[in-house]
């Protein structure tokens, strides 16, 4: 490698990136997301790719084709090179989901040391899901309004009382430790979130699917849409294209594929395929994808 | 390596560990551990740590010996070949503490499958904890017992009347995920919590010590000394007499203390060494280690 | 949760797993895998995944459709709740992939502490395979054994001097961490490799796979034919269906293929969809699963 | 948190950093460190430590204090939010060291894409290390230069034949993959290598150390002196003096000091609390520190 021709002075710098340092991303009703720094871009993945090929390959490839390319492969490692770091305001209940990614480097708000905030996240009456009937983790429609402003308004009393008891034992002097407790779930907390891109990209794939919960996702749709199409527009491209809106085939979804595409009826020949029901109806609803 | 000298063809078995299998360690007013499952123990330890000796120096240390010497010098790759896995239930304000030990594999109960679980950790009047004056994120004595008591009624109110919402909203249809949102920090969870030695020791070392919140200090506490020393009990003395019951000494700490061997007065020297008021009295405080 | 239903006061054993322990399986012309401990099975991972479900779905569901429904759908973490712990013995240059892998636990034989293993992997005057043309990083085909016969004479020559070379260094009280810098990168090495089930159909998901090198290759392929299928049988089924014999289809993919079904011409409709001719060419060969 | 107070709209730069980016490093005879890209330095890990703290206590704290604080306690979290990518040209000797240090990220030059780098670390002949008698591991003194100047000139003549060979096989067509295989392990690679600066300074705190081999050390000290004491000064000060200079004393060494410092025959006490002779020799040579 002819490091002399490789190797910038200067850091990377995103133009798309910089605009959007210390602009306030507003989610649910009361959590934001920033970006607060960040390291590399679409150019750092490019570079780090090509420690492997030496000098010799360097002109052939060009860099969406090379970034498309890794993708596909699953040649994660040239991802890691490049870095985010935000600041979250997220409520406690879907920081728990938030923080079950373990490869990212985190610095929560501490109510040990400080007073915890005070904003907890608000139902609108309009706005209280349904039981998915289908789906044991899921929702689906919601309630009727009237109803709806019912929960709203308990909703507010039970925030309100909370926190009162929460200042009351403030008041009389027990440890913030202790006393935030029985704080709801909805609290806000905040906290720096530092990520590489290949874990950021596992995190998006599992947080802006259809299946994650709402406000965790409303929060990756940000991240993503926002804020890594801005720093990595190339790489996030293909991240939707290859991961979030790809489709998985089994041995047997193969298998099950190629005899729809014989002619055979797809309930016939998914009923002598597959054993299990479920994953039957699983595998006629991907079918859906390939029809009209 | 003579391999056919190194391999038993059974699981190593540790008899102190079997008895205690499935057997309830109660924690807080409705917490619980279990010791689910174990792989190895001290001598998984020797085993792994010989594969670097190779056969000429493996009858030279002796199994103690060298665990203490693993300990003392940070060679802890081969404390990473233990590995324990345990059922918890606890406060989900204790495992929002728990969960940011990265390095552990877990799976904790789901309030978006199923219902959440019907208990909240209780405060007993004698407990409300005021305050520390001296440590910003502690807590230091407690509540006069009939403040406690009122303290303590209302808790208990709020308890309740969290729940009712609760199932409330379920009564209504609203969805598990959303439901759930108001439930206060103190609600009992549950988790299968499983972490290799070496980690558990780093959890240990930090969740033990007396900085730590009395909650998660007594779960620790549960599993250093009535599991761990079951599991590994040489390595568990190492553990603590080089980690936990240790003191690190700075640059600056051993310069002190060398000018205090010589004879010089302790409060003199330290304004001497130390420029920054807060050093200066943890090196006091350390000092009074080596006195009576 | 109902806990006393749940816990066994034994650990979960596996006879097919438990008939491996000890066993040699050899690969390569002088390495080998051994498992040497393991814990948990399919059974573990059916009990991690319950603790999401509470008493009400307890019986629902059985035990292989639930493992195959959280392979399908991601649901990885219950599979990190059993750990396998191998003893390998590989060429340097095989470990030097292997260690990539970053979520294992690992004791490598020290040639610090001890003389290097006598033995370098030798190549049979028939298997040196000739660089392929169409992958950069892959190889295709052999070497004529006349030629193969004057490359293995030499490369015996070269693993003897190296050797003499290494123990004249010693002779002459040279350190070991010095004297073997020049150890052909073919030289055995030794390791404790302890991994859980999650990570380790990740190794496998890349190191079965046709495009993984050789060597490598074989050993996993022993790792997961021979061992794992031992371990968690149900669980390595479902990951060779979903997992290593599945097919991902990018949002194009499934475009070209909709479009496939309704008789468009492959070549016509590919280059359409595909401006990039690598894409394209990857779709065609894709398209082939589903044709006779 | 007044969170309008906490944002720059700018990325935190530090001067000094910037000055020595792509600037190359010497190492042993053909290696190389460039810091690559940096992300933050001191002043971010003070903003992610004050998100603990909330909008009172911000002033309170001056920015060194606090840093020293942070490293005293062991509150390493804020130090991950520092990253730093370097570039590396090493011996695959010293890499297979590098490489075990996990929580790194890593991209390597590829031997199976790339014809392998032709260059290897050759031993000047006054630089023959010979082997420690009292440390299995380690190297003490020299060998004389005249038989120096012998495995010298050896050394030369197996790095050439194992080059000729390796671009033999090639000539032959063989591949690349495969060609490497009897490389020397002092064969020079190349890989980016990007890190937090909590898990550098654990790397620093092991491969600065005397114990480490001198290889690594001279690469782990460039980066240390020369390139982390320019992206985070506080903080890497802070290191040396808690981390790197400092010592562990155990329960036992606390005993010892403590009889020592009244006064007791060193050599009796130890005898009378160690067992293990090893560990009452190391005691013995920690207290010299102590004393002038």
């Amino acid at each position: 490698m002819e490091d002399s021709q490789i190797y910038q002075t200067k850091r990377i710098t995103i133009p798309e990136a910089e605009k959007i340092l210390g602009q306030k991303f507003k989610c649910l009703d009361d959590g934001f997301v920033y970006l607060v720094d960040y390291m590399g871009g679409d150019q750092s993945i490019v570079q780090a790719a090509r420690v492997s090929y030496g000098t010799g390959t360097k002109k052939i490839q060009e860099d969406e084709g090379l970034i498309r390319y890794l993708m596909r492969h699953r040649h994660t490692t040239p991802l890691e090179m490049v870095e985010l770091k935000f600041h979250i305001r997220t409520p406690m209940d879907c920081w728990r989901q938030w923080i079950r990614h373990r490869t990212a480097n985190v610095n929560e708000y501490s109510t040990r040391y400080s007073v915890a905030i005070d904003s907890a996240q608000k139902t609108p009456e309009d706005e209280w899901r349904m039981q998915s009937t289908i789906n044991k983790q899921g929702s689906s429609g919601f309630l009727e309004e009237s109803k709806g402003k019912e929960l709203s308004k308990k909703e507010e009393e039970l925030h309100k009382l909370s926190r009162n008891l929460y200042e009351e034992r403030l008041a009389n002097g027990i440890a913030r430790e202790q006393a935030r407790k029985d704080l709801p779930l909805s609290t806000y907390t905040e906290a720096y979130w530092k990520i590489d891109l290949h874990n950021l990209f596992h995190f998006l794939g599992l947080r802006m699917e259809p299946h994650a919960q709402k406000e965790i996702r409303e929060y990756a749709t940000i991240i993503g849409e926002d804020i890594v199409s801005k720093v990595a527009p190339i790489a996030y491209r293909a991240f939707k294209e290859y991961g979030l809106n790809s489709t998985r085939l089994s041995e047997l979804d193969i298998l099950g594929l190629k005899r729809y595409i014989k002619g055979e009826d797809p309930q016939k020949l998914a009923e002598e395929i597959f054993n299990n029901k479920r994953e039957r109806d699983e595998f006629l609803i991907k079918l859906t994808k390939f029809k009209d």
